[in-house]
């Protein structure tokens, strides 16, 4: 699929590794209405706090991002480095330098290569065509096993508009209000408020949604690009229909693309959902499906395909939400195995075990005790993911 | 060392596997001042139900523990196979049924096997004697890989007065106001109200200190019994120096057994201390030192005896405490790596590296905001412990 307006570059340009695509361009022909959502631990990267200043303006032309570092911890000099690597790009691309947006992703600490980035830039540039999608996503991965890319169209009107979207992360994945890095763009026709307001609707249930490891990463980010260029009638306060639809392929981009972070775990063996029902209200049972998809208790039971549901009641006790472990029901997948808070007996978890071999699992705990309902998406806990861990920067 | 009055036994029932020990006993001739403080787990063991009722008088003579069953999430009939224990313990041991704690540790959600305890009760009553209290040590383990015992003596006064704690725990640690299981017996002559506070000042700085994987069990406790043996000058609100120095030297004791336990945390090859300093209260020094102690990524790190300091960094970030990065220290040891937020350099890092190759590690992290300080104990996160957890139960 192509996005009209758009076209996209990577290259290899040797910032920690030689060799390896670790420089990407996305490109609009036009200034693209843009919103972004980021990070909110508190330490926050240098191009993270560039973006969030150009994004004030709620447009942008381009967006170049850098895998190998992280661009965070770096002080004053790291602030230079990053916009020396816009200057860089926007003389090349011969734009204005605010419409650049800077993205980083890697090690931790460690100075940004500006060298790199500058015998790369004039190839970066060049290599603009409008299907390189995917070797950007390429471009952005760490730990990552595969790129993470979606596409989807939509009728908006009488206009066909295109959606493709791009994530990368495996670790330090608890996304908290964004997520490791995600590029979305499309050639819809949108006005600034309904962009930022539908992204942040969308990532809420989307990103913030899935954890690999509960840790927050100093460089998340989301950004989604609409150039205009699908030419449908302008999605803006006065058109809440077109505004919905624009909204829910959103979220099903978004939704799609965190779901492939799950997969593509650190180490993960299974994509696991966990699903609080019947809590007080939805905040309570997102806090208890967190709780329960951190567990490294649960997690490694998961990598066991142990139907080990104590550990699970473990974590619901420790969430720190109020229940009655009495009446609560714990399901895997369609099997019932804790009914009113006892064990249902060695033939549900014989069929409870079976389950566990897929690589798809679905948890489902019932407090009965009112409507809040929410789902969090995690993976296993598996050996490789310490092998990962242990090794990443050696 | 023996402590006057108190007798122990051990004996291998079969509870969950035949011919270890999994039953012990620990019996005062007369009733000891008893304190205890309990799992704060919504999600409470039949024994943790049973023994805050029964602490209410404050005295106690017998606790019987067993490893293999938790007698946790198992309802109505798990209280009655709870009681029917305690029943065969006191007719054994003609005293009065109240004066009988039961405590009990290993698989969530199975019933307890009454008939175990009623086939091994009358060779352990027979088994009681002075020097078992290692015997016991050995009967509470589960993934443990070594007895927990630490032994102290103390003046008070003229007299000369003895302890001797225990405690199992390698997995499910993240105790909060207790822990696992912990019994410390003294012959200390003191009131229940000087007992029952210097237990829960020593347990909040030392078990509630400590975190293997941040989960918190659902059958942890803590039960010291004072019988008085000693014959020193009673310790009660009258005497606060030597109320000092007993509440000292049970710190001391719980301290030394929640060290052991991190050091024997499941997997563990290290033994971590991560004390921050300079914060603008205590609780937010402890907050941040306890999301630090449980990042995965920070531990999986240390296994890898990789300084990798940014992962640090970006648990601080999301800790919910305010602090401003840009002046934070950050030093492994003695060796400074990161001042005023930034990396000290390569020569800081080597020295650091070569740090992590030890056993025991400090890392001391400095918000220079206040005067808040708190050190929480942890372990590494190794390929053990996912083999440990994947395969626990089978």
């Amino acid at each position: 699929m192509i996005i009209k307006g758009f076209s996209t570059s990577a290259v290899a340009a040797g910032i920690r590794y030689s060799n390896r695509l670790d420089l990407g361009l996305i490109y609009s022909d036009v200034p693209a209405v843009t919103a972004g959502v980021f990070t909110t631990n508190q330490v926050q990267a240098a191009p993270v706090l560039i973006d969030k200043e150009r994004l004030m303006q709620g447009r942008a032309q381009a967006i170049l991002v850098n895998s190998g570092s992280a661009n965070a911890c770096t002080g004053e000099q790291g602030m230079k480095a990053a916009f020396t690597t816009s200057r860089l790009l926007s003389s090349c691309l011969k734009i204005d330098d605010s419409m650049v947006l800077l993205s980083s992703t890697g090690v931790i600490g460690e100075q940004l290569d500006v060298g790199a980035f500058r015998s790369a830039m004039d190839k970066l540039v060049h290599g603009l065509e409008e299907d390189n999608f995917n070797d950007v996503a390429q471009a952005i991965m760490t730990t990552d096993t595969v790129p993470k890319v979606v596409t989807r169209s939509v009728m908006i009107g009488e206009q066909e508009v295109r959606f493709m979207g791009m994530a990368k992360g495996a670790g330090m994945i608890m996304p908290n209000m964004a997520t490791m890095l995600s590029f979305v763009i499309t050639d819809a026709q949108i006005s600034f408020p309904e962009l930022h307001d539908s992204l942040k609707q969308a990532t809420a249930r989307t990103f913030n949604r899935i954890t690999v490891d509960g840790d927050t990463s100093t460089n998340d980010m989301v950004l989604v690009m609409a150039n205009g260029s699908a030419s449908n009638s302008w999605i803006d306060e006065e058109n809440p229909i077109d505004k919905q639809i624009f909204q829910d392929t959103l979220e099903g981009v978004l939704k799609d693309l965190a779901l492939q972070i799950v997969n593509d775990g650190e180490g993960a063996t299974k994509c696991i959902t966990i699903r609080v029902c019947g809590a007080r209200c939805e905040a309570d049972a997102e806090q208890m499906a967190r709780t329960v998809a951190n567990s490294p208790l649960v997690k490694t039971a998961f990598f066991g395909e142990d139907a080990n549901w104590g550990r699970i009641f473990a974590a619901m006790g420790r969430s720190g939400v109020r229940f009655d472990p009495d009446i609560v029901d714990i399901a895997f997948g369609g099997v019932v195995i804790v009914r009113d808070g006892l064990a249902v007996g060695p033939s549900a978890e014989k069929a409870a075990t079976l389950l566990l071999k897929e690589k798809k699992i679905a948890v489902c705990i019932d407090l009965k005790d009112g409507v809040g309902c929410e789902e969090v998406y995690t993976c296993d806990f598996s050996l490789d993911y310490v092998k990962i861990n242990a090794d990443y920067r050696s």
